[in-house]
């Protein structure tokens, strides 16, 4: 099975490392030549550009968003040259929008496509143990299962339109920007009445709470501690944004949403979109008249 | 030490029970009398009004708002009977304001105050599993610790001033409030993309969100079982409330707060203020035309 | 008809003149003794306690807050002096719960009590040319209608229930607050694109928005002219609580109410309290990293 | 000057009428035939398609939304047929980042572009009443200032560049959708207490709040009279996430913006998306558990 990796950035490039160290057959693209090089020397071929991909088996892109994945895949002309036949696993944080009319265009030349963005960071990445949020048709999935074990600790199936992956995936970030806004609205309210931050969030994470979102977030909010970024603030605002999007089609309101939407954007305002996205925090501080 | 707990409700009950069987002297009063007779078998004093306490060092309070407080407390003329050097701990979830006036109150008494507000439900209070939220003069919850030793796992210390340990309180219950509405948002939404939000629930519950109250509220979202309610939807308003009125006075914006009251006031006038608070989700669906 | 006006601030002050000038027979109270003497020059008696009021046929109150109108009305003794057969008229912004309670207490002594808060500022108030919100026995109003057409150009009448008016008040003024917050946030939004906020300003309220309220509190806000206040912030704070308070009581989501009380906060933390309430503009500008 | 007007809707139509009646040399398209032979029988010349309009010294659009702008000016072939040195007058309410790429379009072409959104429903424009909002270059707007003067009472200047005359336009149905919303929560709150919406709106609207918008649709929220709809809600709700889209890209928190977007999606989501946009009142009062 020859792999094609496209986008080798933060999280692309581990994941298409443990591939190669599995024996997998992988030629790899970035837009930058760094990564690629680093894995050129590890075994992988490299591809020249995006289109050069429509010779494997499976495509497996890793692109920033919406508008990368649409140049690399569509624009490039890689999709039109892809024969029937070929998968291509999108494992990228993009819009169900463009999700939806990924995977139309994939059927109208009969590519098949699956969704399958997965939740966790670098270091989780690097160790294989990705959750993997994985939509699309059964026997596709069935097919590139093995590529799922390689790259995650479990598979979560969610339907067999990709698009439903993204929508999960949108949501689940949503949870913790909540839990992000959640702590800090309460952390400046203890605050304001004389009890420290950090003996408010260590209870809260030791108790109720103790969850890996709270306990790593709730403690870089402690610490006020936002760089260098995890996951910049202004992709959270643009996740964000991909949910309120989302709920547009489906008239659905999302109160809590449309709070983030705001204080991401108040953020960004005051010049923190560079920042962790725990840094969202500070607005709750801010607006209280405290020093966060 | 002679000990009188007032107020056995579902709460007080078990927590009465256990100091009992720790070999505690006990008196016990309760506004209805049948769990009086339940305690009193089990070797408690019948206390006939809650000013009989008046002669015990140390009384235990747990009511159920600020209005049985304030009316048990000080309108019964208990506080005035009460004897310089005895301490009261009031284990109650009750307003940072009350807390305040009754910390002033029983200072110019020469009467000991703790606030000592409780983190767990029913079975856990039955187990002696409780975390306490203690907040006061150090000497007096060294006198009280061992009474915190057998009715809870652990104590926290939040300042020496009663109020601080009522607003971590209000502010871990916002914490849960928010959990709530943030699922059910998010829940909504992958519903809103054909995707059961019991698979969505069990994937972030399994992973990201693996903490006790995601877990448990989690799973009773997904079952929409709301009755008997563990914890009464117009109570989490209450407190909701209260954490808002405490930000009011901090001059703190709250917009996740903000968020809550209204989703709460909207599930309370739809009827459903005695169900579980988890209800709250309801509101969510209900708004986006879906049944929930 | 002897008549005792307690409370002679800015807008107290000339109502008392006018109702002097009509040759009402007038004695009347204020807290700080300087306009008292003004008026006492005008030819009204002064009283020297708030319970000398007792023996007027009419009391008309016209108080800062619910704190001062429960202060001169009720623990002051004054209302227990009232003899069957007087009228209060209580011409404050007070909340809903207040005003049913004193029209309870009222009602217990035989003493009419009608609720008749008032629009417009000092100017009005000189000009005789207020309009009245009442609410209350017909037959009571009827007996003091006469006195309404001396303050005011218009008496509205809400109800028999003391409180309707008051609820009608709280309902006015939140307008108010969401048309300073709907032009910032607009013109804020023009301002980001180049537009000057006052030529947009000047093109609203020529046309679709040419109301007293849209004309006169647009131009504060392009002038950013907050000093002097006509009506301090932390007082428009004051009444979004009351209106949000008699929501609360009526299961009532209000979101736009809940918004305002998160933008006032924010303007009181960063100090702007006492400046005139349009300076809650500056939240939407400030938010949006603009100089406003 | 020959003009070709494009899109002959319930504004459009009247439009046309009025610059044919002023002697104009007029030809027309519409998607559908209908209104076309109204003006075809008053004199206009009928175009068999929107490119036909390439020899015409003035093309007026006034197409439903963004799509069908696109669909007409540009897929169609039109603008890249317009010879150097005619204008186009877009008329629509479009969104801000569509005016933004359509100007650098028709400059990249040398054909003049000037926005003008326009203030004021049907019998507005049939009376040549409408408040234009224009933005573009001055000589442009001079040369075509006969036709605003044909079609309105007043034409507003927002600067050169056309966007601006957009960003001014969603900014003013803002502040109609917040004074509906605004109007809603408060008659609902009158309501709970016991008052008549329709007394309260009066009162407002004949004294702080006498403004043509306030007055129209005060009375119809009243009025509860919402079909046939004036302006549909659902395009209300599309004005709406227009003006969030322009703060998203201003990094401007608008959270009055928020809460009507979420409002008007549980509209939309209840079934009363072709209602008109009065009928978001319905909201407030059902989530506040009143009939409305």
């Amino acid at each position: 099975m020859r792999i094609a990796f496209l986008g080798l950035g933060a999280m692309g490039q581990p994941m298409a490392s443990l591939l190669l160290k599995a024996g997998h057959d992988l030629s790899v693209w970035n837009r930058s030549r760094e990564p690629v090089d680093t894995l050129v020397k590890a075994g992988a071929r490299a591809l020249t550009a995006p289109e050069d991909a429509a010779n494997a088996d499976v495509v497996i892109s890793m692109l920033a968003d919406d508008a990368a994945t649409h140049a690399v895949i569509v624009e490039s002309g890689l999709l039109a040259a892809l024969p029937a036949g070929a998968i291509h696993i999108n494992m990228a944080t993009i819009s169900v929008a463009l999700a939806t009319s990924l995977a139309a265009a994939h059927q109208a030349r009969g590519v098949g496509y699956v969704a399958a963005p997965v939740l966790g960071r670098i270091d989780v990445a690097a160790a294989g143990k990705l959750n993997i949020l994985a939509a699309g048709a059964n026997d596709l999935i069935a097919r590139i299962q093995p590529l799922f074990d390689c790259l995650g600790q479990k598979t979560w199936r969610f339907g067999d339109q990709p698009q439903q992956a993204n929508a999960v995936k949108l949501a689940a970030n949503f949870n913790i920007a909540c839990a992000i806004e959640s702590m800090a609205e309460s952390a400046a309210l203890v605050d304001a009445h004389g009890v420290a931050p950090r003996d408010f969030i260590e209870m809260l994470t030791s108790t109720l709470f103790a969850s890996p979102v709270h306990i790593n977030y709730g403690g870089m909010i402690v610490k006020q501690s936002f760089a260098p970024a995890g996951f910049k603030l202004r992709l959270g605002l643009k996740d964000v944004r991909l949910a309120l999007e989302a709920s547009n089609n489906a008239n659905l309101p999302m109160p809590f949403g449309s709070v983030l939407r705001d204080n991401f954007l108040d953020a960004v305002a005051q010049g923190d979109g560079d920042l962790d996205w725990t840094a969202l925090s500070t607005v709750a501080f801010r607006r209280g008249g405290r020093a966060g």
